[in-house]
């Protein structure tokens, strides 16, 4: 067998069989493995940035990492910016980047680039193939590292000669590495500083605690100690809906951070960041906690945070039955206008039972959480790197790794259309996903941080930049050139109706906001 | 005035008057400033990959740089492909890209990433502005860098702070240095091997040597000395069409670029690169000349290689009336089926006069060459780095470089899904470019090279990794959910006339060619 052939049957046996892929010349070797290795998943892209995201999706819902195969320097750089999203979430995945055979890249031919150098940025693990006999204890070790805790992008460079030589067989993967445990002293100190003060404290949590069980635990530890608990502004996944904790994020707009947070005297953090200003803004501060809140770790994203949560309410006392009642926001099928109030509510109701929900609504879904918090149970999932182009993409690997589940994918215009390309991947694959575009026509979110940074009114030309009318886009044609079903809708019960029939019926459906 | 404001100032001053642009937060003051500074044209793209390709389009046709603005490390990331292809055509670029403030990198918010690392691949120059009042010489050094000879990719990364703080004023931007002469050396030797064997030499060319001037020369050398003349496999720009000296290029594929090469004992490079496949393929041959022939280079390019063109011809005693007739192929307009023969006619009989040619079209253009250059005269750019996505970008840059010309970007199906959202701004700035998609549903080039790197015959699992339709793409509902209008032709004689409507009116226009 080749050295590409070694890789595949070595990703198969290690558990990673679904490949997300945008091919060229040197990874054809690759390709046509998969005729020859039962086992693997291979989805197509038409652009690498639906590759990669769909890859984050994938590792978020599966907690196991997929691969990817994207074409030399180029093809590896158009998949970056879904790799630094996936990268800040934590996300496992194990790239596959083509390279030149080993002899032919000091020719200077035009797609010969520093491919090592591309992936640093936003890989925690880079390796290149010397040759066929290598790939396969390559791969094993990329599976690795895209497994270890937290999970890691690993990228695998693979020159064409080590895909097409002959390689000595497949390597086995060594057993995942744990999530270590948590450190005993940082749950006490957490029991100390809650003991001491829990009305003066913010549990702020993210990562693996957002589950329905950690969350759980949480409500005890605040009915028992009077902690108050958040999730970051953004979170890779947030177990949410009837029956399950619902916690306030922190907000986004700074001006509302910092009162929300002006009164902690400690923080607890379980896998969270000591809370900072997305963007920097004059005269305010980037550190969002009050002048001397102190901070405290109890986990990190390497640790076993429920577990610590666990330990946390075993050392405080706190059981089920602390849990306080919370107070939900009445939810109803809204009537008339289409606002973001009544959008919030006409997605509440529609949200099915165990749907997975991709959150890149910006500026529209501000105040989406409250109402949804009272929706059936379902899994929230947000960009946690700020690069827009998030959601399509990874709504498309989310629905391939949780094929019975349907996947809402809520998306402003500007940010669909980075990363369109998801909806053909969606139609071909016949995947279970409802996209919902947002179409206000202008990057809203700029609007507002034009003021922000002290900008001050924006005069035509500067609006020129920000709108993105002129002309306006129309997503159910947009839709339609890549086979999937679209419907436009300007009121309420028109967004009813279509929310209502999209997620009844199988396969991809989009729905333009008319706003 | 602030940092950001002395910037474009300087950019104006400098004369680098237009910006492609697809800001964000940190690029707010940049955007504030055009409110307050004339002279910048800001062209708004959906998608960094429109905006960097727009600008390699522009340098081409305008001989001068363009600027950029781009959002933090993700922003340049998913323009780095088509800088890529860009800085491979020694186009020359000024990339402006924000990042968050000095004092806000150090906290990890999400959009922090290593904005050097991913800047140098792709760049030759890279600085990061410190402070606000050094933000307008760094602007001027970005341009002197962009100016240079060869050009060059030039980034600057302006933290927010350096932006909104105060500044000094602006910097002058040094003359421009000079495309230096060329040595009198190498164009003696140049002459000598002509002289002792044209017959068995092949003067290769591209860069700025395939300008109608240039190219007459080289007619002249070669009825004087019988040697051959012919263009790289790829050129970033070549004056092509009736009245001007129609070269052939090195075939794409190895086997057809072999034979022709095999005979001569010298070559003779302006600007261009000594011959290399452009992947390496198992017991085929990288470089591309025979065993035992020398290889002379005339001028790099950083040298004046029409000047070095007349020094030659002038050594040699080549004048116009050297030149000999060339044989050009019939061209008509086509009937009956779409074929890869007949679209070359119709795209030859249809070409206007002072037209550019983009040129995209992969697989189905391989034999557009011939038939083109009895067109009318035309220049005719293509992709010098290999990464698909090119073509639409450039095509929109280049018809913001010249209002006056008509572009037609001929492009498949597969490159064209990679930077699609072009069309939105060929829309909204009203572009005259006339988009033709090869819709064969295929990535058929890799089919081609799925046997040339030996894999066999593709069965199922691999065919589906090259076929891209399961949904088929409809480019005419893609190009009207961006704005423009299309049509679909299955047929010559409907082409023909999609052709004639498209190029009369002015504005975008989108043809998909059923394949």
């Amino acid at each position: 067998m080749n050295g590409a052939e070694s890789l595949v049957r070595t990703l198969v046996a290690g558990g990673v069989d679904v490949c997300f892929a945008n091919p060229g010349t040197s990874e054809m070797h690759f390709v046509a493995a998969l005729d020859r290795v039962d086992g693997m998943r291979c989805v197509l892209g038409l652009f690498e940035g639906v590759v990669t995201g769909a890859a984050d999706g994938y590792y978020r819902m599966k907690g196991t990492p997929a691969s990817t195969l994207l074409h030399l320097g180029p093809g590896l750089a158009n998949g970056l910016a879904n790799l630094h999203n996936a990268k800040k979430a934590n996300s496992g995945i194990v790239n596959i980047v083509g390279q030149h055979a080993t002899y032919h890249i000091g020719y200077n031919a035009p797609l010969t680039s520093d491919i090592e150098g591309l992936a640093r940025p936003m890989s925690s693990w880079v390796r290149t193939s010397p040759d066929a006999t290598s790939v396969s204890a390559d791969g094993a070790a990329a599976i690795v590292a895209a497994k270890s805790a937290p999970a890691q992008i690993a990228t695998l460079i693979l020159p064409a000669d080590t895909a097409w030589n002959e390689a000595d067989g497949i390597a086995q993967v060594p057993a995942e590495s744990q999530r270590a445990n948590y450190s005993s002293q940082a749950v006490d100190n957490a029991a100390k500083v809650l003991r001491a003060g829990g009305g003066e404290t913010l549990l702020l949590m993210t990562g693996s605690a957002l589950t329905e069980h950690g969350l759980a635990l949480a409500a005890q530890i605040a009915g028992k100690t009077g902690c108050k608990v958040m999730g970051q502004t953004y979170n890779p996944r947030m177990a949410r809906g009837k029956g399950r904790f619902a916690i306030d994020r922190i907000p986004y707009v700074i001006e509302q951070a910092l009162p929300i947070l002006k009164n902690f005297k400690n923080i607890v953090l379980v896998e969270a960041n000591d809370p900072v200003a997305f963007f920097a803004y004059p005269n305010k501060p980037s550190m969002l906690k009050p002048q001397g809140c102190e901070v405290h770790r109890m986990t990190t994203g390497a640790e076993n945070s429920v577990a610590a949560l666990e330990a946390l309410a075993s050392a405080l006392g706190a059981k089920p039955a602390d849990r306080q009642p919370q107070k939900m926001v009445d939810i109803a099928k809204p009537t008339g206008a289409l606002t973001h109030a009544s959008i919030a509510q006409a997605i509440a109701m529609a949200i099915p039972e165990n749907a997975i929900v991709v959150d890149e609504s910006i500026t529209t879904g501000r105040g989406f959480f409250p109402p949804t918090a009272a929706a059936a149970p379902h899994d929230w999932l947000q960009n946690m790197g700020g690069s827009i182009g998030f959601s399509t993409p990874v709504a498309t690997g989310a629905a391939v790794a949780c094929p019975d589940r349907k996947v809402i994918c809520m998306v402003g215009d500007g940010s669909a259309m980075y990363t369109l390309q998801s909806l053909w991947t969606q139609a071909r694959e016949g995947l279970n996903v409802v996209t919902i575009v947002f179409a206000n026509k202008i990057y809203q979110i700029l609007r507002g941080e034009f003021d922000g940074v002290g900008a001050g009114e924006p005069g035509q030309r500067a609006l020129d930049m920000l709108k993105i009318n002129r002309p306006d886009l129309d997503f159910v044609a947009l839709a339609k050139g890549m086979g999937v079903p679209g419907r436009s809708v300007a009121n309420a019960d028109d967004f009813n109706k279509a929310l209502a029939e999209a997620i009844a019926e199988p396969g991809p459906r989009l729905i333009e906001v008319q706003m």
